[in-house]
């Protein structure tokens, strides 16, 4: 079956979230001036590009990437087309079609589009998950859940949406480049670099089907 | 089926290259300080930890981890115990039972038990794969090749061995920790991050089965 990559390539025009440490990639060696090999320093913030949350991003004294479940991390997910919708509240989940028992859910927004832009530049009006679309989430017992564009939450408002999550241990995972994924079901696999206590991670996201 | 971890955890006293970039978590945004959001910034050579190279690290002009092959980073591994071999030369490789068509092939040495040492100090007299072995290992199709210490290739002569199975397009996984793992046949899934350009990255590294 087919391999899917979902992950946007971290470069220095890759836009960052206001404010956060800016992608660096220096190169300590180089063949070109004469050293025996190549090597690359990455520097760049936790949650860089295609990366998910761990609990301690919102929750003082959370849970730190290392120890998320990599049941959660690995299994079929479900990839749903939002239309139009500027939000994600609860009665846009609803009007979803997201069956019961559904534990890992992609968003595929109108923001997938903003990875076609040429400019690096950070949007502010991306689609993201309300305080109450979180609960909604929640409620539905979703352990997963992704959307396109740098947060889960909205701009203007990130506490609620990510407090309500990360407290229920439910994992999201921001950045995914879903342009050419078609919605249905396939098999998640969603890999963050292990990084000890820290309250997120790049990963390597890829789905199968 | 379950699923192992297999990769180390990146902190500041996980022992590193020898001249590499130190393992460097600062927190930029604490919210023990009053911020809203804990935020780590990641400052680390691309070598670090449970990593992979790419055709880059050793290559002028290399390709770069971006283009590996995931249907080549996900599939079926061998993973073989090399007992007290103190090399990975031809000839030992030629001893162990690794059957002909084993594209994935992680081995297990005497390097494996350093992860148990409490002291962040680099090793030098690790378990690594000689040029012959190198060798030996494209001309019998294999496609990845694990270690679990934090080069492929031997201390003192890293060039023959990297260049070999770069240029033969092999995927070198390095900094393995394959501790509590059984010899035998598992599903490897090891996805780098995506740092475009990059001669290696970091990755996680799980065996299910």
């Amino acid at each position: 079956m087919p391999i899917h990559d979902i992950t946007l390539t971290i470069t220095p025009s890759l836009p960052v979230w206001p404010g956060d440490p800016p992608v660096n990639l220096p190169q300590p060696a180089r063949m070109d001036r004469g050293d025996v090999y190549n090597l690359t320093r990455i520097d760049i913030s936790a949650h860089t590009g295609t990366h998910l949350d761990a609990p301690a991003h919102f929750i003082a004294g959370g849970a730190g990437v290392e120890t998320l479940d990599l049941n959660v991390l690995i299994g079929p997910s479900l990839v749903v087309d939002t239309g139009d919708a500027d939000a994600l509240t609860a009665d846009v989940l609803a009007s979803l079609p997201i069956p019961a028992g559904t534990q890992r859910v992609l968003f595929k927004t109108r923001s997938s589009e903003l990875w076609n832009r040429s400019e690096d530049v950070f949007v502010e009006d991306f689609v993201a998950v309300t305080g109450d679309g979180a609960q909604w989430l929640v409620d539905r017992g979703v352990r997963l859940v992704g959307v396109d564009y740098l947060s889960v939450a909205p701009f203007d408002d990130p506490v609620p949406c990510h407090r309500i999550l990360l407290a229920a241990g439910v994992i999201p995972v921001e950045g995914l480049d879903l342009r050419v994924i078609a919605p249905g079901e396939y098999q998640l696999i969603c890999l963050p670099i292990k990084i000890g206590g820290s309250d997120g991670a790049p990963c390597r996201a890829v789905l199968i089907g």
